[in-house]
């Protein structure tokens, strides 16, 4: 990538970013603050982990959230989670020695012991930047497949909308399923995604939600034979605009809830009975769910990558101590890219 | 069933009630007008039906509304559509001699011709009252057992919750959630559908929604361990009380919305983040689309009711002048059992 790291990123000393309390309802930088800690020993059985890469997800909001989800929420005062790739650097495991990069769930952690059991998969450095373990070739790679694939069950011809279109598991939608045959529409905000969406991840048309107080007539135009699959990661006005498009028969897989409030619970038009006269399908899942199947996954994605039908943008901020001003920017739509902390220098 | 019909009711003349306004949105009788019409005459291929029983739906609401909905509206000035059960009486098709019972769907008319396209299927008078053809034997058994069944993929030992529990749709639901050996919870309105739920339909409890202005609390009792399976018509707060209490991995069927107006679209809390958390599914569903394995599934409520294992209730008014006044009070949740309208005599 030919990033260049300051002093601190490139120290040997170990750091964790902590949580210090929890949203109300916003996110603040002053949440998390970076401490010093100590180098942790290796026992038999372990092996210790140098942080290269710090993945940011939208999902955090919720992981530090002190209300009901779909895991417990990050204690105050432990370390901030977060999905990682790092070298291993000391090693009393044979699964994994010296020199093997790892995808895991390190956090924003500098360094890290393991025995394994918080390792995604071992990534190989020749197959594509290991960076992409984290996004396209990772999680969000496989959310999306997942979403697209298992929830939607996507079929050649149909048309797929997305929203948060340009974002990292939003780009994959629109490549996965343009991989597969479908028609491609993405939902994003501002000209710049829209041209991402166009130009660098070949959706067949992008809408601009900030363009116009309601998309509706922008999606007309996108799709005027209706939405068979649609990917959502907003839950707001894109969600009830895209809604009132379905064919019989669609399916809905819904990914994220960025554009509702975490408090109160938001209200909106009821889609029972758009679902009803559609006989169509709305449902949630959690790439957690089907983490047995991730190396599968992966290998599909990495295949449509070599093919060179997965193009990819990144938006990094360097070191730990920056990681919290980049989630804030990453939750209010700011970055440009698959939103990585720098943790450390490459292998 | 011992009923005594009028003249009228008796009457060899054709009669049809024909849609003479939309609902407004409440639907009034006066929408409706019963008017003399010729006896038709029988072609080649053809059969002459004489009506027996007419079934009312709650979604007869939705099928005469100048609204989206899966099917056109009834046209204004044309004959009431609906399901029924008649004798043939005249017959020119080799495939439905004299004195054959059909369940098909004549509409509010005493005399149909028919070529067979109309007709669901043939009933067997020897195997249980021809009138259970338009109930639990027929078009709502069918359909809380492609909800239940298909849609919510039921498994013994779960939890279902069933909104209009003692209705015609959803006392087959309790039936058949016991009959697979799962738990069947109701949620009615008033203590004598209450008391029918838990004597007469079987279910392990049942919730009065009139009785408080909130079910959460008698939910908490009725489903400790939550709700895997959720089978609504309803559509409201109802829809939100039990929303909240799904397990993970839970399945919801629509069925119906009857506790939406029509217009405006209403609004409620969203139910994306819960799906989310719950990686559940909702779905509509409609029993029209599953016409290809109607003889199976009524075969299979055929075998449970000589089992023992259905009971039903039937409200029936006599004679197609009191269909308009039937529909309203079944609009209005007043009826007591399947509604019918006994249009003429048994064979």
């Amino acid at each position: 990538m030919g990033v260049k790291l300051g002093e601190a990123a490139l120290s040997d000393e170990n750091q964790h970013v902590v949580l210090r309390g929890r949203p109300d309802p916003a996110v603040r930088a002053d949440l998390f603050e970076p401490v010093d800690a100590e180098m942790p020993r290796v026992a038999d059985g372990q092996f210790l982990i140098r942080v290269i890469w710090l993945s940011l997800e939208p999902a955090m909001r919720g992981w530090i959230a002190d209300a009901p989800n779909y895991s417990e929420p990050v204690p105050i005062g432990a370390p901030m989670t977060g999905f990682t790739v790092g070298e291993v650097v000391e090693s009393r495991h044979p699964g994994y020695p010296v020199g093997t990069i790892v995808q895991g769930r390190q956090g924003w952690r500098r360094f890290a012991v393991s025995d394994g059991s918080d390792i995604d998969r071992v990534v190989d450095p020749a197959l594509a930047p290991i960076s992409t373990a984290l996004h396209v070739l990772g999680v969000n790679g496989a959310t999306a497949y997942v979403g697209l694939v298992d929830v939607c069950a996507v079929k050649a011809g149909e048309t797929v909308v997305v929203t948060t279109a340009a974002g990292s598991v939003g780009c994959m939608v629109g490549q996965i399923a343009k991989a597969l045959g479908a028609r491609a529409v993405g939902v994003t905000g501002g000209p710049d995604k829209v041209k991402a969406c166009l130009e660098e991840f070949g959706f067949d048309a992008a809408i601009d939600y900030k363009a116009a107080e309601d998309i509706g007539p922008a999606l007309d135009r996108a799709v005027p034979d209706g939405v068979d699959c649609f990917f959502d990661s907003v839950g707001a006005a894109q969600f009830d605009a895209v809604l009132e498009r379905i064919n019989v028969g669609a399916r809905i897989a819904i990914c994220g809830t960025i554009g509702m409030p975490s408090f109160p619970l938001p209200i909106g038009p009821r889609p029972n009975r758009q679902l009803l006269v559609k006989r169509a399908r709305m449902e949630g899942f959690l790439i957690l769910d089907h983490y047995d199947r991730y190396g599968a996954i992966v290998e599909k994605l990495t295949g449509w990558y070599r093919a060179g039908q997965i193009r990819y943008r990144e938006d990094v901020a360097v070191g730990l101590d920056n990681a919290a001003d980049a989630l804030i920017r990453l939750l209010s739509g700011q970055n440009a890219g698959k939103a990585l902390v720098r943790v450390g220098a490459d292998p």
